[in-house]
C-alpha cells in the first residue's frame, strides 16, 4: 500500500541534491530525472517541493510519468489535508486568463479570434502560438504575400452552387483546408489536441497530429468519426527506436492515413518571442527527450564556448532529441521499412527538393510547402514563392505528387488564392490554436466555419463551383512573379530551366 | 371604421406567437410575416409591441407595407394619447446624430464631406456606406492606383475655354461623372435619393437609380428636368416575376434611359463594418425579399451545418432574394422580352468578361469596370487595372461599346485619369452618400461642385479643352502597367494574347 | 492742404456704399476700388472704417496706391492722436510671431530651417509657403523621388579642391543652385526680396525675381553686388499693356539678365492649406489685377452656376489677371517686340514641350524643368522624372538650351544629382522663403551656407572636383527608370522614339 | 621638484591669454595649445582653470599629452586638498549613467543590445555611434537590404556539423565576421578597445583596430592570444610623417596582420546627431591633429565666407588632420615603402573601383565594400549593391582579391547573406561598440555568441556545413538586383559591360 507523505515533508526536498514533487496527487523522487528532462534541471527545480500539477498536466500527454519514471520513484501520495491553499498568481503559473464568455458569432475573422484568444490565454501559451524567427519576417511576408496577388471574379456564371469537397491522397474531405501539426494545444484550453478533432469531425476537415501533442494520438482520435483523416506528424528521434515505436502505435489508429515527416526545421529557428518566456516556459513534455549529442549543437571550431546553457523557450524545448541527420538516401528507406503509410513531406522551400521529392512518387505521396510557420528560418520564402517557383522550373512536380501548403492563412481569399496556383491542401496552424483558445472544440469549429464561408464567397464571385475549376485564370499574380528566383538551379548533374 | 388601439394593448403583442407593432400610427399584426422578412425576424422581434415608425421609415421605401402584407394585417390606429414620451437613444435607434449647421462652401474636398457625414450622420448609416469586403485591400486600392498615376501637363496651349459636357449613350450630360447606384440614401438624410435627383439636376449630371432605394424610383424622379438622364439598376429576383414588374414600372419613366444590370455581387461580399452593426442594422426593406432558395446559401456536402444564422448588416439582408443563377445565355434574352431599354452591365473586372460584353452590341451599350466599391470580393482589380487589361489584350472593346468606371475616386484628377485611359463616364458612389449626409441635396451638390472644378482645373492645366481630347499621352501608368494580369487568356476557343 | 481727419469720422464709412481706409497715415476712399479689388471687395470691407496698414503693408509692394487708386481718392490725414490703441491679435492680423531670437548655426539642415521658420511666422504665411496642389503627391514626390537615386562614390581621386562655380546663361556665378522666383517674401520677414538678394549677393547666387513679390524689382536690386546675376519671372498678363510696362522697367535694371516667363500655372492649382486660411489670407497685391473676364474662369456649358464666389488663399488671389491664353505662336513673338533679354521658359513636364522649346533656341536659352512646387497640378511629375524622359527620348535638348530644374530640393545631395542628370542650374523656393522666416538675411544666407556645404561634401566624396565632371556614372537611377513615360510621343508630324 | 598649485591658483587662468588645465593631478599651461587643438579652441576654454580630467581621458589614448605638449608646459601637480568637491552633473559632463547591471543573457539580438547601451552610455557617446550621414538613408538601407533577399533553405541534408571557420588573407580564424575598425571606445566602457580585444580571443575573431581607437595599439593587443588576428586601420594624414610613424610602430606587432586603409570618407559626412552634440562633443583626441591647411576646407571661389567656424560633433574633429589627396598612383607607392604588411582597401562603392583595386594584386589583398556604415555620403550604396555589381559587371574581382563587407549587419542571417554573394568576411562596428556599452568585455562577447548563433543556425537550416558552400544558390537577390547600377561603365579605355 502506498505510503502517504504531508505536504511539510514534501517540501524539505526541495533541492538538486533530494527533489520531488507532486503530480495528480502522487509524490515522485524525480532527483534522478532532472538531468534528463529536455527542458532542463532548472524548470523542474523551481518546483521541488511543490505540487507541481499544474504546471505539468497542459504539455504532457497521458503517459508520460510512466514512460520516463521507474516504479519506484514513485514514493507514495500527498495527504491532500496538507496541501497549502494559497493560490499561485497566474504569472507564476502561466495559466489561463478568465476573461468571461465569448460571444463566438460575433468574431468575425481569424484576426478576431486571434485578439480574442490572445486575451484568454496564458502569455507562455500565447508566446509559444504567436513567436516565429527572428524578425518575423517570414512570418508576415507568409500573409501579405496573398494580398499582393489579386482575384479576377467573372460574372454571368451561375453560382448557386458551391462545393468545396476535395480529396487528399485519394481520402474524402469536404473543405481544402485542414489543421496542421500544432503542438501544446492543451496550453490554450483543455480540450486540447481532442478539441481539434472534434470540430474537424464537423466540418469534414482533414487534421495532422503533432508529435509534440499535449495529449496522445490515441486520445486525440478517440472520438472521431467513420471516415474522418488524419495524418501523424514525425520528428524523427535521434533515438530512432522511440520513433519506429511511435510509427508502431500508428497502426493500431486506421483514422491515421498517412505520416507527416517534417523536414523544415532539423534545428529550432530562433523564437525571440518565445525564449523571452523562459521561465516559465521550460516546462515541456518529456517525450521528445533524448541523447544530449554535445556534436549537434556546437561542432564549430571554438567548441569550448560550451554547449547552449539554457533550453529558452517552449518551442526549442520541443526540438531536444530531434534527429538533424535526416537525408534522402538513408531516411526515406527507414522509413519504409517501419509503415507502410503514405509519406508526406513537409518543409519543401525550394523547387529543387520538391523536384527531388517528386523522384520518390509513389512512396512520397505529397509535400507541403511551409517555412514553419515563419518559425524556422526567418526570410525563408512563403509557400506561394515556391508554389510559382515549382510552376516555373519543374511544373511536372504537380503530376507526380500531391502539393500542399501553410503558412499566412487568413482568409478565404487566401486558401482560394493557393489552390490556384496549384495546391491541392492548405493548413492551418495557429488559426486552430486562437480558435482553441478562444472557445475550446466550438471556438475551432468557429474558425472552419469563417473560413469555410469566406472560401465559399470567394469561389461563388470568381464564378467557380468546384474546388478543381481553380487556376491561374482566376489570379492575377505579377507583384509576385518578379520576385521568383531566377538564380541557378542544379541538381543531379542536371540544370533546370526556368519553363515560363 | 378602424379600431383604435391604446398602447398597453399593443405592447401585449411582443412576441413570436402575437407580434404587433406601431407604424406611422396604425397598428399592424405582423405574426405571420416575421419569418418573410428579409432582414429576418429577429430584427422585428426586438421592435415587438413598440411603435417602429422610426426605425422603419428611412430604410423602406413607400409601398413596401401595401406590396407584402394583407390588408387583414392592418388591425385599425393607435391612440397617440397613449404613446409613451420616453425617447429612444441614438444608440439604439441608429438615428442621425445632430452636430449643427455644416458650412457647406468650407469643404474644399470629398475627404472634408466623408469626414462632416460621418459625424451627422447615424452609426448604421456609416457603417453601410463605410463598408467594404474583408480587409479594405480593394476599396482602398481602387483609390490609390489613381495616385500611382502622373499626369503630364501641357504648356504653352490656350486653356481660357474648358467644357466638361459628354454623352453617356447617346444622352447629354454636363459632367463626365455620374452617380453611381447607391442604396439606402435616406439613412444619411431625408432628401434621399430624390435629393441626389435634386443636384444633378443643377449640375447636368446623371443619376442611377438603385433597386434598393429607400424611395421609389417614381418619387426619385418626380421633380427632374426635361433631358435629365437616369438609369435605373435591375439586381434580378429569384422570382423573376418580381424583376419584371419593375422592368414594366420603368416603361412609364421616360427620364430613365437604360437598365443598369449589376453582376458583381451575385452573392453578397463579407462587410465587416456593416456586421458588427447588425442589432440595428438588420431593419432592411423588404421589397428585396424573395423566397428562401437553400441551396443558394450553402450547397456544399456537409450542408448539414446549415443556412447562415443570421442575416448580418444591412449589406448581406439587400441581397437576400438576389438571383444567383444568371448566365450570358439566359438573362440578356430574358431581358430582351421585357424591356426595350438600352443594357448596361456593371460588375466587368477582366478583359475577358469586357470581351464577351462588347460581343453583345447594341443590345449591351455600356460595360461598367466596378468591383463593387470593393464591396465585394476583397483584393478583386480596380477599375484603373481592368481597363489597362482591355488596351492590352482587346482595345476593339472601345470601339463596340461604351466603358463606364467606378470605384476609389476622390479628386478631379482621378476622373481625368480615368477618362484618358478610355472611360467613357466615371461613377461616383460614396461621394454622393456622403455629401447627402453632410447636408442633404446642396451637400450633393457642393461634391459635384467641387469636382466640377478640379476636373477643370485639371484639364486646363493638361492643356486640354474637350473631354474628347483627353488620352493615353496625357498620363504615365508606368508603375500600373508592370501589376497587370498577363496570365492565360482563352475564352470561346480562341486566345487572346497582349496587343500592348 | 490735406484735410485732417478724426478716426470717429472715418470710422463711420465702414460699409460697401462708402467705404474709407486709414493707409501709412492717409485716409483713402476706397469705395469704387472694392468691386476691382484682385482680392475681392470682401477683405477690404472687412477693414473698412479701420486703420488697415498693417494687413496691407506686407502683400503690397510701394506704388500699389499711386497705381491704383486717383489723386481724389486721398481724403486727407488721419489725427494719430484719436487712432485706438488696441492692439489686433496675432490671429486677426495674421502678424508673425516672435519666438525669440533664433541660433542660425544650431540649424543643421533645411528641415530645421523650415521648423523654425513654422514657429516664427504667421499662420497664414506658412499656409501660403507651405501648400501645395490637392493632396501634396507631387510636392512630396518631387523631394521623395531624390533619394530613390543612390549615388556612386569614388575612392583614391584627390579632392583637396571643389569649385562650385559654374554660369547660367553665360553668366557666372558660384553656386549651382539660385533662388527660385517666389512670392510674397515680407510676409516671413520684412527684409523681404531684398534680404535674399543681399544673401545671393554673400555667396555668390543667382536669384529670379517674382513677379508677385512684395517688394519692386528696383528696391529688391537696389544694393546688388557688380556683376550679380538677377532674372525677372513673368505672369503674362490678361491686360498685355500691364505686362509690357513690366518688360521696359526691366531695361532700366542691369543686374536682370533674362526674362522667365511662367508657363506651368495658367490657372491656379488647388491649395487647400492655402484656401483654409482664406478670411486673412485675402488681403493680396492689387498689382496682379486685371479684368474679370468671366469666360476664363468657367466657360463650360452649366456655367450657370457662376463665377467662384470667393477667391480663397494667396495663392488663388495672385493668379487674377494671369493670361491663360498663351500659345508658341503668339506669346514668343509678342515677347520679342518688348525684350531683347534671353528667354527662359519655366513649367516644362514632359520631353515633349522641351523639345519644342529646343526648337526656338537661341531666342530660348534655357527651360526649366518645375511642376510649381506641386502647386499647380498634383500628381504632375517631378522634374527628375522629366529630365530622365528628355534624356529618354530627345537628349539632344541639353545641347541646344541649358535645363534648369526646381521643386522638392533639401540636400546638397539632391542638387548633385540634379546636376548628374543633365541640370545645369537647380532652383529653390520654398528653403529661401523659410531662412528669410527663420532669420531675415542671414537665414538666407545661412540656407545657401548649408546647400553649399553639403553640395561641396558631396562633390568632394564622389571624388569630383568641378561642376562640369558630374554625369550619369555618379548615380545610379534604376529605381527611378522604371517609372519614366514611354507612353505615345507625337510632335508635329514626327514620333519620337525612346534613345535609351 | 615639481611645484604644487593650489586649486584657486589655477582657476584664475581660465581665458584664452592664459589657459591652464589639471589632468591626472598634474597642471599644464596650454595657453599656446589651444589653437592647434584638432578639436577647436572652444572646448579648452570650456575647461580652463579647472580639472579637465573627466572629459579628457575616455577619448584620449595615452600618451597624447607627452606627443603634443612640451615638457615645459608641463607647470607642476595640483594639492588634491584644493581640488573642490562639486560633482559635475552627467548632463555636463557626458558620463556613462548608471542603469545597474545588466544580465547580458536576456539580450537576444543586437536591437536587445543597442536597446541596453543607449541607456547606459552617455549622449556624446551614443550620438557618435548612432549618427550617419544627412538622413540616415544609406544607414538605415545597408540594414532593410538584407530583408529584401530571401534563404532558400533546403530539406534532408545532415547538419549535426557546422563550422564556422575562415581565413582572412590566409590567417585562420572561427568566424566570418570580423570587428570593423571603430572609433573612440573608451566612450562605452573603460575596457574600451583592449575589451573588443578580449571577446574576440574568446571567440577566434578578427578585430580591425581603428586609428582614432581611444587606446594605444599596443594596449589594445597586449593580452592577444597567440593567432589573434589584427589589423591596423590607417587614414593617411596630411603631415605623412605622422602616419609613417604609426606604420613604424606597427612593425613590432606581429599580430597586426594587414593595413587597413580608409578610403570612404576623405572628407567627414555630415552626422547630424553628433554635431547636435558639440557642445560636449568636441573634446576629442589630439593624435589626428594636423595643419590646418585653408585651401582643404573650402576652395571655390567664394571662399571668403571662410573655413568652418566650429568642428562639430566627434566625429567631425576625428578627421582634421586625414589628406584628401589620396590617389591609386600615389598613395600605394607609398604605402609600400613604409610597410610590408598586405593592403587592405576599405570603402570601394563601385564595381569600377573594385576592378582597379583587383589589378594591384597581390599587393593589395583585399578590398572592403562600405558606405562607413553610412557616416560618409548619404544615399551611398549598400555592400550588398556593390557586391551584385561587381557580380554584374567584372566578377574576376572575386578570384584575384578577397571582398569583405560592412555596414548594417543585425543577424546571423544578414552574415549569411553577405557570404552567399561571394564576401569573405563581414564587419561588425556599432554591434561591437553598443556590445561594449551594455557591458563591457562580456557585453561584446554576448554580441559576438549571438552572432555566432544565429550564423550557424542559419547555415544548418541552409543544409550548409562549411562556409565555403554557401553561394548563390541558397538566395533569392531579384528584389536587389533590378536595383543594380547599370549605368555607363568605363575605366582605362575599355567598357565594361554587364555580365550577367
Amino acid at each position: 500500500m502506498a505510503k502517504v507523505f504531508d505536504y511539510a515533508e514534501v517540501a524539505k526536498h526541495n533541492t538538486a541534491e533530494s527533489c520531488w514533487v507532486i503530480l495528480y496527487g502522487a509524490v515522485y523522487d524525480v532527483t534522478d530525472f532532472t538531468s534528463e528532462h529536455p527542458g532542463g534541471a532548472k524548470v523542474i527545480l523551481q518546483l521541488a517541493g511543490t505540487d507541481a500539477t499544474e504546471e505539468y498536466d497542459p504539455i504532457h500527454p497521458p503517459g508520460t510519468l510512466e514512460e520516463n519514471l521507474k516504479p519506484e520513484q514513485k514514493l507514495g501520495t500527498i495527504d491532500p489535508d496538507t496541501l497549502p491553499s494559497t493560490e499561485k498568481s497566474p504569472v507564476e503559473t502561466g495559466e489561463m486568463k478568465d476573461e468571461g464568455p465569448v460571444d463566438l458569432d460575433s468574431l468575425l475573422n481569424l484576426d478576431d479570434v486571434e485578439d480574442v484568444a490572445t486575451k484568454q490565454i496564458s502569455g507562455k501559451a500565447w508566446a509559444y502560438y504567436y513567436s516565429a524567427g527572428d524578425d518575423l519576417i517570414s512570418k508576415n511576408f507568409n500573409n501579405t504575400v496573398y494580398k499582393q496577388i489579386l482575384l479576377r471574379p467573372r460574372i454571368f456564371v451561375d453560382c448557386t452552387k458551391c462545393d468545396t469537397s476535395t480529396s487528399f491522397l485519394g481520402n474524402q474531405v469536404n473543405l481544402p483546408f485542414y489543421v496542421s501539426p500544432a503542438a501544446m494545444a492543451r496550453l490554450a484550453n483543455p480540450d486540447g489536441e481532442w478539441g481539434i478533432a472534434q470540430a474537424c469531425a464537423q466540418y469534414g476537415a482533414m487534421q495532422v497530429i503533432s508529435q509534440n501533442a499535449s495529449m496522445t494520438p490515441e486520445q486525440i482520435v478517440a472520438d472521431a468519426k467513420p471516415g474522418q483523416v488524419f495524418g501523424w506528424q514525425l520528428y524523427v528521434q535521434t533515438e530512432r527506436a522511440k520513433s519506429e515505436a511511435m510509427l508502431s502505435r500508428m497502426k493500431k489508429l486506421p483514422n491515421v492515413k498517412f505520416i507527416c515527416l517534417t523536414l523544415d526545421a532539423p534545428v529550432p529557428g530562433k523564437r525571440e518571442h518565445d525564449e523571452r518566456q523562459k521561465n516559465v516556459g521550460a516546462n515541456l513534455p518529456v517525450r521528445a527527450a533524448v541523447s544530449d549529442d554535445p556534436s549537434r549543437s556546437n561542432t564549430s571550431e571554438d567548441a569550448k564556448t560550451g554547449p547552449p546553457k539554457n533550453l529558452a523557450g517552449v518551442g526549442q524545448s520541443l526540438f531536444w532529441g530531434t534527429a538533424a541527420d535526416l537525408t534522402w538516401k538513408s531516411t526515406l528507406p527507414w522509413l519504409a521499412q517501419h509503415t507502410d503509410l503514405p509519406i508526406v513531406l513537409k518543409g519543401v522551400q525550394t523547387h529543387e527538393d520538391a523536384y527531388l521529392a517528386s523522384l520518390h512518387a509513389p512512396h512520397v505521396k505529397a509535400i507541403i510547402l511551409s517555412n514553419h510557420g515563419g518559425r524556422a528560418l526567418d526570410t525563408a520564402p512563403p509557400a506561394v514563392h515556391t508554389l510559382l517557383e515549382i510552376r516555373k522550373y519543374c511544373p511536372e512536380v504537380f503530376d507526380r505528387i500531391e502539393v500542399w501548403v501553410d503558412g499566412g492563412i487568413k482568409r478565404g481569399t487566401d486558401v482560394v488564392k493557393a489552390l490556384c496556383l496549384g495546391a491541392k491542401g492548405v493548413g492551418i496552424g495557429r488559426g486552430a490554436l486562437f480558435g482553441l483558445g478562444a472557445g475550446g472544440k466550438e471556438g475551432v469549429a468557429r474558425v472552419l466555419e469563417i473560413l469555410k464561408a469566406e472560401t465559399e464567397t470567394c469561389m461563388r464571385l470568381l464564378g467557380v463551383e468546384r474546388i478543381d475549376q481553380l487556376g491561374m485564370q482566376h489570379i492575377n499574380t505579377r507583384v509576385v512573379e518578379r520576385d521568383i528566383y531566377d538564380g541557378p538551379s542544379r541538381l543531379e548533374g542536371q540544370t533546370f530551366k526556368a519553363k515560363l
